[in-house]
């Protein structure tokens, strides 16, 4: 079985890595040279608006993924046509644009911030007269890890956010105060079984996902997440894995974001899961069986941002797993992640402490 | 990092997989066409009495492993001027023999079968004088498998058994009547930790490993193998993963064979330990700490010999593994191996007869 995947950065290295043990052949499409998966897929290397490169890529695979939402529609429609492209390009449409998304959470009554449409200047003046200070200006699409948007606390603020922005489509969200931020990661196989991971509490810090832990526990929360996200792949006809972050506010969920994919807060399923979300997604794609969601143990996944630190140190920690992606370090850059993984949450949090003297 | 094996087989295929999160990349060399890691690690082709090649080989690495004994000793010894070997010559000189094999044991106190070098029909018909029926002559060097050996029950068997295998230097041994078959895979790192994963039961047929079932929960047996298996390392200065095959005779161990390796009997390790024999093999090599190898709950693994089920049905009984080694099929010919995990002893049962059913 050959699989296709748009992008190949390090959610198709470790979807390639899941693949070997399944006999499953990954070949990446990718604009760039020399992208991380290079060492675990072939890599058919284009740009996302050339057919002819698309057209092969196509003919090559049986069927096609992707890691990235940040692929131009018109190429997923392209390969669509071609071969299954799971999840499907509807999915992809909306869940690469953050007005689209958030009208379709509204329309299935899935809770959101509160949203306006922003196109002109006049638009972002009268939609900032029904917000309430801080409200956060967003492009619409291509935005990830906290860049394309800017946070507005004030009139003089509003004018910085529409200088630095205007050349996009926008939309503006109200700031949501939340408790904490959690996401959830199913996955829905080609016969319609959906599975679904336990909820995850992520931390994030200058936009970028700095820390998962899994199992968030919380009964009330974790079944509105699942009627949500069953609401969703329904929707969708969606097959694979898809990740769902949402702000928590006592006993209620409101839907942030949604990423079509298999997502940075499910890396912890790679140890502290009976099966990662990478092999799931596969088997979901290949028609094949679920594997368990359950966990194991309790787990904090770090990501390595900018720097890969001395793997002896971190990997002295108990039950500690270490994961390069294989990039050059540069700031800002995601280059790993380290899972801690303990039985208990005393362990884990020992581990844990142990793990931040460490690197600090 | 750069890790050298010699030997492509699927040993070194999860050897590489393994490698992957921790950044290190292996490069095999073969003497053979495409060898199944091929897809997952670099591959210098070139035979085993090549210096030029073994040399271009040991330069590109920063140090050098072993997937198979069944190389020869001159290559082992040749390269290991130029780069670390792991395990060190002196190891697999005892251990491709299985005459100094039996001798290391017999001088270490660890108990064997009895034993008797044959160079000549002489030598075997004076051994056989001393030994009952059933024995077993084997080649001393590159069996595998249960190729190279003949099992003796009479005079005519002897006469048979030595026309067959004349033309290699030979052992006879007693045949010992063993309740089971279990194997020790332990580890020592660079600073002289060792580490022991739990015993593991073992089934052949035909010679072949078919069946391995872990945690085997003995305490005797497994305080006997540990310290053997440690008397055993320490002996050879050993660094990486080694196995040694032990008959059970009661609260007896009889050591059958080492393997200076990670080993068939340890695939289990992948889904049914805290950390894998092929991570702990890498990260003892590279100087990195052992990781743990407590198991998770209890596993039956096994091999996929001369032909792949249906992935479908196997996959579809709970917490089961697929392990394709991307083989072409062959009679007798190892192309995977499937792990069965669960939580108790009752689920792994039910789920090895589903297995069973499945496959029959």
């Amino acid at each position: 079985m050959k699989v296709g995947v748009l992008g190949g950065g390090q959610l198709a290295r470790m979807l390639a890595i899941a693949g070997k043990p399944l006999g499953i052949q990954l070949i990446c499409y990718e604009s760039i040279e020399n992208p991380c998966a290079n060492s675990v897929a072939n890599i058919i290397k284009g740009d996302f608006n050339d057919e002819n490169a698309l057209a092969t890529f196509a003919e090559t695979v049986d069927c096609i993924t992707l890691e990235t939402e940040n692929i131009p529609l018109t190429c997923a429609e392209f390969v669509a046509k071609q071969r299954a492209l799971l999840p499907n390009e509807f999915t992809l449409k909306i869940t690469q644009d953050r007005l689209y998304e958030k009208e379709c959470l509204q329309s299935l009554q899935i809770p959101t911030a509160k949203f306006h449409a922003i196109n002109t200047w006049d638009d972002l003046e009268t939609a900032l007269n029904t917000f309430n200070y801080p409200a956060i200006l967003k492009t619409r699409k291509s935005g990830y890890d906290g860049k394309g948007q800017a946070v507005i606390h004030d009139k003089q603020g509003a004018v910085n956010a529409w200088e630095q922005l205007k050349s996009h489509e926008l939309i503006l969200e109200s700031f949501v105060n939340f408790a904490s931020e959690v996401s959830l990661i199913c996955v829905r196989a080609k016969n319609g079984e959906v599975k679904f991971y336990p909820l995850v509490e992520n931390e994030h810090r200058e936009g970028i996902l700095r820390l998962s832990k899994a199992p968030f526990i919380h009964p009330i929360l974790q079944k509105k997440a699942e009627n949500y996200a069953n609401t969703l792949v329904t929707h969708f006809n969606y097959i694979g894995v898809m990740a769902i972050e949402f702000f928590v506010m006592g006993n209620e969920l409101i839907a942030n974001e949604i990423a079509p994919r298999v997502h940075n807060s499910g890396h912890f399923t790679i140890e502290g899961a009976r099966t990662s979300q990478f092999e799931n997604h596969l088997r979901a794609i290949c028609g094949l069986p679920l594997g368990s969601t359950e966990t194991i143990g309790f787990s904090a996944m770090y990501n390595l941002i900018g720097e890969e630190p001395v793997r002896e140190k971190i990997l002295s920690i108990p039950n500690t797993y270490y994961h390069s992606y294989g990039k050059a370090a540069r700031p800002g850059r995601k280059l790993g992640h380290i899972t801690i993984n303990a039985l208990s949450e005393d362990a884990l949090n020992d581990s844990v402490a142990n793990y931040l003297k460490i690197i600090k």
